[in-house]
């Protein structure tokens, strides 16, 4: 009997992780959209997410310390709530990820909109399928769905580096657009770190269902 | 004596953890150093003690499994050791950031220095002192120790806010200095970051030694 309750309790973990996932997803999604439409409401909206992504957190870290000092785990159940631990904490980062971009949205308020040479709405839309991805192999006990987030990680890497130097040319050229470019600059660095940690989330997965650690194997120096 | 071995097992992994987080005091140190003073041998230094960091990180990460797998840790011994497996991500994130700065102060290595607005220094030395605290508090067992970091992350949080403001005027009145300000603003960050993980660490050390989560309740959204 214990054990039975004892897996319904992981599995309770499993669910509000995974309800906190969708928070994640869906604040930096709506970060993006906030950002791209100058959308003050829908930057308000992001920061109430995040301040519901930090409850959850706290939330997730409890249960997880329950069970860890209440029952006994060995093996793949530890190495389960383990994982949740840390992804816990990748998802609320996620999140503050997510309420920083909705903050520099806050700050364009009034500048002039322009045509910069940047797609955010495509690291934007890559760094959430990493995500959803990572969250999907944790859904369906998959490490192969999340070994293939490890190596999405370089376009968004490649695609945050290139904007980094050609609105560098941007600001030199138009300093008048410093403040504008500049943004662009940091939101793209936001999703940047955004893709890193679905990247960690897809690392835990893989340690949660084969027991090995394979960080620092597939890139040394990732950025944080 | 399993018990006597179970202590000295988690001294072994609090010893480890305090070496890696000297690693980690000394990247950040030295990537300051290295950005100040253009130094590009401190900066290839910087990078491999990154390395170091990386490989402790999973060492930690390991020793802190096998004592929760072998044995049943109760109470402030669990704490501790989930308090370790935070403490071994933020330090970690912290070699990340000064990776960064490193790998950014190697791209200045032929732009004209220039007196920026910014007191790089001084925002390294706070961010320095914060995780010396906190490590502290951590090695002396000392919750008020760790408590004395969390009013420290406005003042670095503070000084970012006006980094960024005067350097982007400095962008628009000197579109040629636009690389050098720049980077100034985003190791200014890395700073920033560096201090948010002084914090969490120093939230991780009071959870360890009070059982409470004092995370989200003194800063609701913090920066990551």
């Amino acid at each position: 009997m214990p054990r039975i309750n004892f897996h319904q309790q992981l599995a309770a973990l499993k669910d509000k992780l995974l309800a906190m996932a969708a928070l994640s997803q869906q604040a930096l999604e709506f970060s993006v959209e906030a950002y791209l439409a100058r959308d003050m409401a829908l930057c308000n909206h992001v920061l109430e997410i995040e301040e519901a992504i930090n409850a959850a957190e706290t939330t997730v870290d409890e249960m997880a310390y329950e069970l860890l000092a209440k029952e006994q785990p060995m093996a793949i159940d530890l190495r389960f709530i383990l994982s949740v631990i840390k992804i816990n904490g990748d998802l609320e980062r996620i999140g503050d990820q997510a309420a920083n971009i909705a903050e520099r949205a806050q700050l364009l308020k009034n500048a002039p909109e322009l045509s910069l040479p940047v797609d955010i709405q495509t690291m934007g839309e890559k760094a959430g399928v990493m995500i959803r991805t990572a969250i999907q192999g944790l859904l369906e006990a998959n490490p192969k769905m999340a070994e293939s987030v490890l190596s999405m990680d370089d376009e968004v890497d490649d695609m945050n580096r290139v904007v980094q130097s050609e609105l560098v040319d941007t600001m030199q050229q138009h300093p008048q657009f410093s403040v504008q470019a500049l943004s662009a600059i940091l939101i793209s660095r936001n999703l940047e770190r955004a893709a890193d940690h679905a990247t960690n989330i897809a690392e835990d997965v893989v340690f949660w269902l084969r027991g090995s650690d394979v960080r620092h194997k597939m890139s040394l120096a990732e950025a944080d």
